[in-house]
């Protein structure tokens, strides 16, 4: 079937084909085709498969029920979008899935109207459409709103704080719910397990009927006519309507039906590098940590193979949460843990940190509790664009009371930054990127808690990096140094609060530059300059790292050089530096 | 009944008296004495009354039936802690409540090993009592966890998340449900709909059992025989349970009673200085903006009147949504308002902007949909203890991109900043402290968008004050002046991103200092001096500030004096940076 290239109908240019008017007998071939698109296209770039193997037909459903534009259809974690965008004049444009200057993996209203909501963090689709709803009916448009939304993004604590609001609303809400069973593993919790039972037909009742909000369904998600029937029904409701549609991941797909681990929910372009991964050395020392320390316990949500704690999960099961796409919980049940006596490790993805960003501050940190965030993902992700880069990490855990934030470089550091975390009587936090560790990067010395990676007989500039930066900080020294320049390397390891060794060291060189993957504002190059200015030291600090901006999809390293944070241009942004504080 | 200082039984030193011993006959009487001695306490102190005044008999069953401190009591929402303080001996120390050094108004670890929960945020202690259960499980330890939460907290989606996971669990944590219908005003929306249905038995069936959580309830929470056959039930079932206490605010005092705003929810000490409050200034400007705005859209988390938006609701009830205790769905809910081309303004409590931080970056920013935030109570809060004040705001809203965030001055600049914030396209924040606005402080001339309030004929210090320190900032510069030392103070009113004129201003003068009544790490001095490093300008830069700690509990005066950010300890400030430069 991947090698079929037959395309899917084309809409006329700026507007949809009519699909409407589509022989429902023709529906089945079409979906066929737009199934062989999509393995075609993902196998060659990259993207998320299963979703969207899952939501053919109810997304043919959705155009032929609903108006889009003029109804607004609202995708929560638009991943599941690639059908929606074949379906809305976006067919031909697959090849560059997710590369730079191409097709965003997500929806994008730079791309086209029927796009809304480009965020892919889970479970804001029924905010935004409570928000889309009482606008519409407040200027008088007659418009329906849906929300799809997988039965993973219920167990999200936002989506019962939308379904709270809107339940006891009017508004011509239609929540489609694309129950898969599972968000990346199976859906966790009491909320998969009463879906489960909903489908089974078995439940008494439905969460959804007691807290107001009318149910249909289960409706078959492969049924085109079925579930057109449903949302038919939805439609004329005029009130906040759930439809529980049920749908097989990869469905239509054998490779991604066999996949039992996750049916293929994402696949990596066949380009991506080899070596180990930061997560897997992350998650084989977790578990020699937990062989050692009965006080180890971790927690995720709902990325237990993603955040790197499989190998964990499968040796220690007892001592494993993955609370569901619900990083609130996980993070104040981590302080829990910790209040209990427990060594709590929360693996997330860095991207999500603000999610629970009110319970690092006062559950975990205003009790002081020995909770290590362990942030994967962190910087720049690449092709997940700009709702999946960890770019604010470092800045917002900077004045978190008490909170020491390390960035291990390679995968010695990162075991041994672990080790310190787990071992600390109080919170840490520790972050690294995504994608290969690399190899080790050795210390040349140590000043205090900072380790010298790289020093020179001239003392021009003392360039301290975060984390895995330290290779491209090398890498610039050793090429300034072959043109006079001489460049200390250093790296912290722990990088917030400053090192006061930093401040020693920075006193020996004329300025200082700090390299961070992160955004400039408030984070550990601006920490550097504070510190150096509150002990009365009037270095010159530049930082090079991230503007505040929403980066674009690409690939990690295109995006690194764009914003010089590759090898040469930190070492232009050294050089230049020097040239302007000299003159 | 006010004037009634008779004591409830007290405890030995350290140890809770034999309350489970007591004969039932007895425990009337000492539930009076218990209200006695709140209502003579706290209309003293100031502090929460009809909360407390509600769990009274709650809260004795509690501790007849667990025994605390092995069987863990997590008090969601702390406020309703102190019957909770007085049985675990600290009866005697009310005379001192909320004042600085003496007992907080809410649960205190360094206080008492009864209390475990310090932060006053909501919806947290189901996420604590996960925790705490399986560390004791994974310990080996007996021990029941009890989570004491209001109707209101169950709005909050953690809550949610939290349940998602205990109930699939076998724990043995028992949630007490104090459902008093209401949190400040009733309880919003379906949840709240939903718990009425419960309490007048015309529910169907319960969301908990739904959810595979064992229901008890409804239990009268005035009846101490009832709620301890209830509570001893839930004890010895052992797998997680939800006890659905109905509980009266105010009962048993009947000016509280009779309060139907909200059961005088907290009152204030009778010092607290006069005239018209920030929020009043806010909700009557907001009424005006609505009149010649159709488009204007407020929207609130459980708090209409504290946040000010009591007068538009009562004007424009169709224009204002209350999520409940919901900050994550009301921001998103606000984007898709603004998506849909209305202009919401979500008016928070300065101190909740972290739990809704993701919503602001990924579902405003990223869209740069003209969404304004309004963070009332920001800075020192102060009585209300240290999760309770606003100081990150400021340096959480850095690094969001395209997000301008506004500090007005006075009840003027507030005024005319609401308008500009709501007339942007691309989203603000607001943000001023609680308490009287005091006087108007025009200026006394313009650069670019920066306003000058004081200058001097020496220009040996640039001062940029945030917001409300303008004030202390003219008077500190008044003073200095007297010294022959010249001080230019500035207001620049948008305070970030930086604006450019700042810069301008800054290389007119020795150094720069700024004052601002947030955190110094990642706040606007921080960004202020980030500017001129960018812009090449070698000016010194001090920042006043507040340090990364929790801040305890005590008058926003005495806290500001504390932390130099008075006009003696701005003066101080300025004048040592001065001369320390000069060396």
């Amino acid at each position: 079937m991947s090698d079929t290239t037959t395309r899917p109908p084309q809409p006329a240019p700026g507007g949809s084909f009519d699909l409407r008017a589509l022989p429902p007998d023709e529906l089945p071939g079409l979906a066929h085709r737009l199934r062989a698109l999509l393995v075609h296209s993902v196998s060659r770039t990259g993207g998320h498969l299963g979703p969207n193997l899952g939501v053919v037909e109810l997304t043919l459903a959705l155009h032929r029920v609903f108006r889009s534009p003029t109804d607004r259809l609202v995708f929560d974690t638009g991943h599941q979008t690639y059908v929606h965008k074949m379906l809305t004049g976006r067919a031909d444009l697959f090849g560059g899935l997710r590369r730079a200057g191409g097709l965003s993996g997500y929806p994008s209203r730079a791309e086209s109207p029927h796009d809304l909501v480009e965020n892919s963090h889970t479970s804001t689709a029924l905010s935004y459409a409570d928000g889309l709803a009482r606008a519409a009916r407040s200027r008088g448009e007659e418009r329906h709103v849906v929300a799809v939304v997988g039965d993973g993004a219920l167990t999200g604590g936002m989506a019962w704080e939308a379904l709270n609001s809107i339940a006891v609303s009017d508004l011509p809400v239609v929540v489609v719910l694309n129950d898969n069973g599972r968000s990346h593993g199976p859906t966790a919790g009491a909320v998969g397990r009463h879906l489960a039972a909903l489908r089974r037909g078995t439940a008494v009742s439905s969460v959804f009927a007691d807290l107001g909000v009318r149910y249909l369904g289960p409706v078959d998600g492969h049924d085109i006519a079925e579930l057109e029937a449903a949302l038919t029904s939805a439609r004329e409701y005029r009130g906040p309507v759930v439809v529980h549609c049920l749908t097989r991941k990869g469905f239509g797909h054998a490779p991604a039906e066999q996949d039992e681990s996750d049916h293929m929910h994402a696949i990596a372009p066949p380009s991506m590098p080899g070596g180990p991964e930061w997560t897997a050395v992350l998650g084989e020392h977790l578990v020699a940590l937990g062989e050692t320390r009965p006080d180890l316990f971790c927690l995720t949500a709902a990325m237990v193979e993603q955040t790197g704690l499989g190998p964990f999960a499968r040796r220690f099961p007892d001592r494993v949460l993955d609370t569901g796409i619900a990083e609130q919980h996980a993070v104040t049940c981590a302080a829990g843990l910790a209040m209990g006596g427990l060594r709590p490790v929360v693996a997330l993805s860095s991207t999500f940190l603000p999610r629970a960003l009110d319970q690092v501050l006062m559950d975990v940190a205003l009790h002081r509790l020995p909770v290590a965030l362990v942030l994967g993902r962190a910087g720049i992700t690449g092709e997940d664009g700009p709702s999946q880069h960890g770019a604010w990490d470092l800045a917002l855990l900077r004045g978190v009371p008490g909170l020491r934030v390390a960035a291990p470089r390679d995968a010695t550091r990162l075991r041994e930054l672990l080790e310190q975390a787990v071992d600390r009587d109080g919170p840490t936090a520790l972050r690294f990127p995504q994608g290969p560790v690399g190899v080790d990067l050795d210390a040349v010395s140590r000043v205090g808690g900072v380790e010298v990676l790289h020093s020179a007989s001239r003392r021009d500039a003392l360039l301290v990096t975060v984390g895995s930066l330290a290779a491209q900080g090398v890498a610039a020294a050793v090429g300034l140094g072959g043109q006079g320049i001489g460049v200390t390397v250093c790296d912290p390891g722990w990088v917030l609060p400053v090192d006061p060794s930093l401040i020693a060291l920075a006193a020996e060189h004329r300025v200082v530059v700090c390299a961070e993957d992160g955004v400039r504002a408030g984070g550990v190059g601006d920490a550097v300059a504070a510190a150096l200015r509150e002990a009365g030291l009037s270095r010159r600090v530049r930082v090079l790292g991230l503007p505040s901006e929403f980066l674009a999809h690409g690939s990690r390293s295109d995006i690194l050089r764009l914003h010089g944070l590759d090898a040469a241009g930190i070492a232009e942004g050294v050089e230049r530096f020097l040239d302007r504080s000299a003159a």
